[in-house]
């Protein structure tokens, strides 16, 4: 699907939202590509980032589903809008073991009040790309 | 409900587990109550796990919220069993802007695979508590 | 927790509601009660509406969850709004395998545009409730 | 992805299983596809299975995004497993305004004790096809 962006300066907008989340450089996640409805993010592997077996915690892998999707659907929203995130489900599909986690989302539905996205997140180890959790969210636009 | 745990000493096995988690550590979450089927958690505000407008970050809400599920069903496991998020659904419900934000977990179902979770977290302002999420959970015991 | 719902005559407006829905009296559902912010529904065994087992089905579980969230929702809005669901989650608890299925829903918070309610499902066999799914749903009210 | 069936005969064993259920046949659901991994399930519109708006039911609409999904998950099974629904999650996106319903799912991850899907339901209009929902679910294998 193909989205045209009611702002057509987006990708400078989404970066400066994402870097004024503060949790996002705490964790020192990359914001890698933003296009019309589609959102990438990058986090290096950190041992301040894992559960009991060292892999990245499933908050951590939420985060990065959910800030992919929240970003996605910023990205198609109006100029002075701002976003919620209004829910999200997410599957743990397989050990988020490796060296750095990817959270790709892109917009389902982009509508008035909400936006549906769907987000994959991949592990990589050794140069190999392999997907560890899947999402669904809702997010909403807020005007002015 | 009432639940009896299979592992008298589950109060233990429990907060070895969550002291082996890094990033609970990283992040300051201190585990405060552990019952048979129920857990709650406590994180104090700090501006590194803050979006743009400084509340908690929905990843950090989903987080708590995970993380008190996955114990509160932890506690009721075999002594020698691992636990696994199978998956979460989150709805963020009001801004999480206060001093603490408090995760509470409580098991609906213990199943021999598969235990349900409900979980609520709250946000502290002024000594006000005031529910900011909602979340249901998927947990899986894996023997030995 | 108190609702108070915004139109006085919220029972006549959910019962005319759900005697237009054509699926409710196909299936046979019954609306049982309806307060502010709570809704609970009864659908008698019909081998109908069965899955491979004969017990009720997940899609039949589903829809009673969602109907009693909807018109939980529904008894707090305004006398002119209607109502949309945004999105749910089920989970499936136990096999529904009885004479009756009970569905209770409830409002965890009532908002401008969204309410989030929480359904539990329970069958009836030989008098006795077992809760056999739970779940979480997102509804809209739309204005005039 | 592509997945190899355990079982060469999965078409017969899902068309078996698909048959056994009766609210399929009351609501005169047509299982039109099955792939290794993958589902198709068509529904004909019927004022039977509508809600207050003569649209097809949320809960029809899940019905038809969880069967597809049990049955892209049961195709890639062993001969002598059974199936059961853990979980799904359902956005409504769109009205379900049209001839057709029209559900689609395919396997994510094909696990040893669970499975994980992502449906697509769209409403067909005049020829259109239009994406009115989208789910994402959790399977479970049972052997024997």
């Amino acid at each position: 699907m193909t989205f045209i962006p009611k702002d057509k300066n987006f990708v400078k907008r989404v970066e400066e939202s994402f870097h004024q989340q503060r949790f996002m450089k705490f964790i020192n996640a990359q914001l890698i590509k933003v296009e019309p409805g589609f959102c990438e993010i990058h986090l290096p592997y950190n041992p301040d980032l894992t559960q009991q077996n060292l892999f990245f915690h499933a908050g951590i892998v939420g985060t990065i589903a959910d800030n992919a999707a929240g970003y996605a659907a910023f990205s198609l929203m109006n100029v002075d809008s701002s976003i919620l995130t209004v829910e999200f489900k997410l599957n743990l599909i397989a050990p988020a073991e490796g060296e750095t986690l990817i959270g790709r989302s892109h917009v389902l539905k982009y509508g008035r009040t909400l936006t549906i996205c769907r987000s994959d997140v991949f592990i990589v180890k050794d140069n190999n790309e392999k997907l560890c959790a899947a999402s669904q969210s809702t997010l909403m636009e807020l005007a002015g």
